[in-house]
């Protein structure tokens, strides 16, 4: 499939619809979160809230609603276990951000930057803490073993990122298998642990698991190709990140593989010293990667985690839930911020 | 009672008894902690090895041990909430680490130092993820819910300290408040969760917590008199290092409301900027928080908690088991390192 035919055959897909359908329950959701990231200590609600209230669109607590409910949950299990998913999100968006001493999160200046790495440090481990709490809530081994499994392929995904992130001769393989650990597991762990909630049967929680993880591929996939193809005002983080800190993502690793011989002098000097970069080598690089075709193979092998994504939902009957969450799958790679 | 009868009414106690009797119980939790911090991405077990390795008495998983034999415990769940309990407690040193910017732990560089203070954030994330999925293993909801709960206790407790460090008006409530989270929850939980695993009666249970809780509060305020009292090489940690770091512990508290009037432009001298500290000032500083008793003060309320410790364990007939965790409780106060 070419990118041309990619591009027409896709459907935009929305979140709107998933929204929509999961109102009520992420009300509740939404709730349990405000509830639970109290505590008499002020500065962990303050911090907590400032990244919390952002919020972005959910996604991670939406997936496991939406996967509890098409499998036909009753009760309201769900709820805490979306609460956790995203507390256990939030945690490593606040150590992720120490890390890599980012500036902005969400369209806000990051947590570390007003109250200190210490503190995000700190209250990322009582978030972490507060979604075992939750889970344990829901008396459910199996969920318990999900999140905590997919907990630490994160922190093993993110380490991993760390010691290679600069390597600019990383392979596809390598790469894939760091945004599977460190973005992936936790979009397949929130569908699976919903599934797991509902009491399917095991075809159907394996299916939502295969769900997740496609469809949090497709999204890092898109994420990283934003990085050389957005705005700052769209993202919500500054365009270009990636390449300022010599971050080497897939449209970049793609690219100095298709101009090797061509561009070597432009790379070295341009990623050898990150840091002494120009707005111009910028404008540069992505010029090279939208033109030696690499931007657009990113967003193409999107579209088959995408494609995947929406196959794995198969084994459901059509309904809004199944509906709404192919939408979802096609709007990963749609969306332009 | 006053300091010279505490000294000579209290017998010294030992470690070691205990470490005799659970040799083969620690030797199994040994075991469980290299197998699971092991990670084909190689800093991971590099960095966990040079903390665990290092070792110390491993007093937390020893607590877990202890409590479930002590309880009965037939089978071998309490080896994994062991070992769970020391990777939670290897995370926190792990992130506190950073956020004190210490130099030395158990002897050794810290880990932040060797490998940066994003790995050890992320490597602490992995251990603590790894702690839940022993847990887990164990099916012990309640257990998990111990375990959580003291997590989100531990890091509430950190960031109160990190707000209230500095604090030189800080009461003696609230230090006991915050040693209470940040040291005493965990050997609290430690001793529960190992009543737990073994299906004591709920008499039984609490016993144990509130034996942990109160050894917990002995263990710290002990770790706070020798910062005034020991030497470098005996502790593995720097003496004088809460001192040269501004922090707020109870020797000083107690000196400075002791010495009102008298000398508050040396503490405002010394504590006011921190950083501008000679050797000359901690020489002084220690002087005054020994000759005014304070040092004495702190440990007395040390032997207090250790009483209170080896009073709750009245609930259980006489025996080896018992009787090593009452040796504990002495040792906890007789300790010089």
């Amino acid at each position: 499939m070419d990118a041309a035919t990619a591009s027409v055959a896709r459907p935009s897909g929305d979140v709107e619809s998933l929204i929509r359908l999961a109102v009520a329950d992420m009300a509740a959701v939404d709730a349990l979160i405000v509830e639970r990231m109290q505590s008499p200590v002020a500065v962990i609600p303050a911090l907590a809230e400032h990244l919390i209230a952002a919020g972005g669109k959910r996604l991670r607590p939406l997936l496991t609603v939406a996967a509890a409910r098409l499998a036909g949950i009753e009760g309201g299990a769900h709820h805490r276990l979306a609460a956790a998913v995203e507390f256990i999100h939030t945690a490593t968006l606040l150590h992720d951000d120490v890390v890599d001493g980012s500036q902005l999160r969400r369209g806000k200046v990051a947590a570390h930057l007003i109250w200190g790495a210490a503190s995000s440090v700190l209250v990322g481990d009582y978030l972490f803490a507060r979604a075992f709490e939750l889970m344990v809530e829901t008396d459910s081994i199996r969920a318990l073993g999900i999140l905590s499994r997919a907990s630490s392929v994160i922190a093993e995904g993110e380490v991993l990122q760390l010691t290679r992130a600069h390597d600019l001769k990383l392979t596809q393989d390598v790469y894939l298998e760091i945004i599977g650990a460190k973005t992936a597991e936790l979009f397949a762990a929130a569908a699976e642990s919903g599934a797991v909630a509902a009491g399917a049967p095991e075809a159907r929680i394996q299916a939502l698991r295969a769900y997740g993880m496609n469809l949090g591929m497709a999204f890092q996939l898109v994420d990283d190709a934003l990085d050389y193809g957005g705005t700052t005002e769209a993202l919500g983080k500054n365009a270009g990140d990636d390449f300022r800190e010599g971050k080497a993502t897939l449209p970049l690793l793609l690219a100095i593989a298709r101009t090797a011989g061509r561009e070597d002098a432009f790379w070295e000097k341009a990623m050898g010293h990150p840091g002494d970069q120009t707005e111009a080598d910028f404008r540069r690089a992505r010029e090279i990667i939208v033109g030696c075709g690499a931007l657009q193979a990113t967003l193409d092998l999107a579209g088959s985690y995408a494609d995947a994504a929406k196959a794995a939902l198969e084994v459901f009957p059509a309904g809004e839930w199944r509906h709404a969450l192919e939408g979802l799958a096609d709007f990963a790679v749609s969306r332009r911020a």
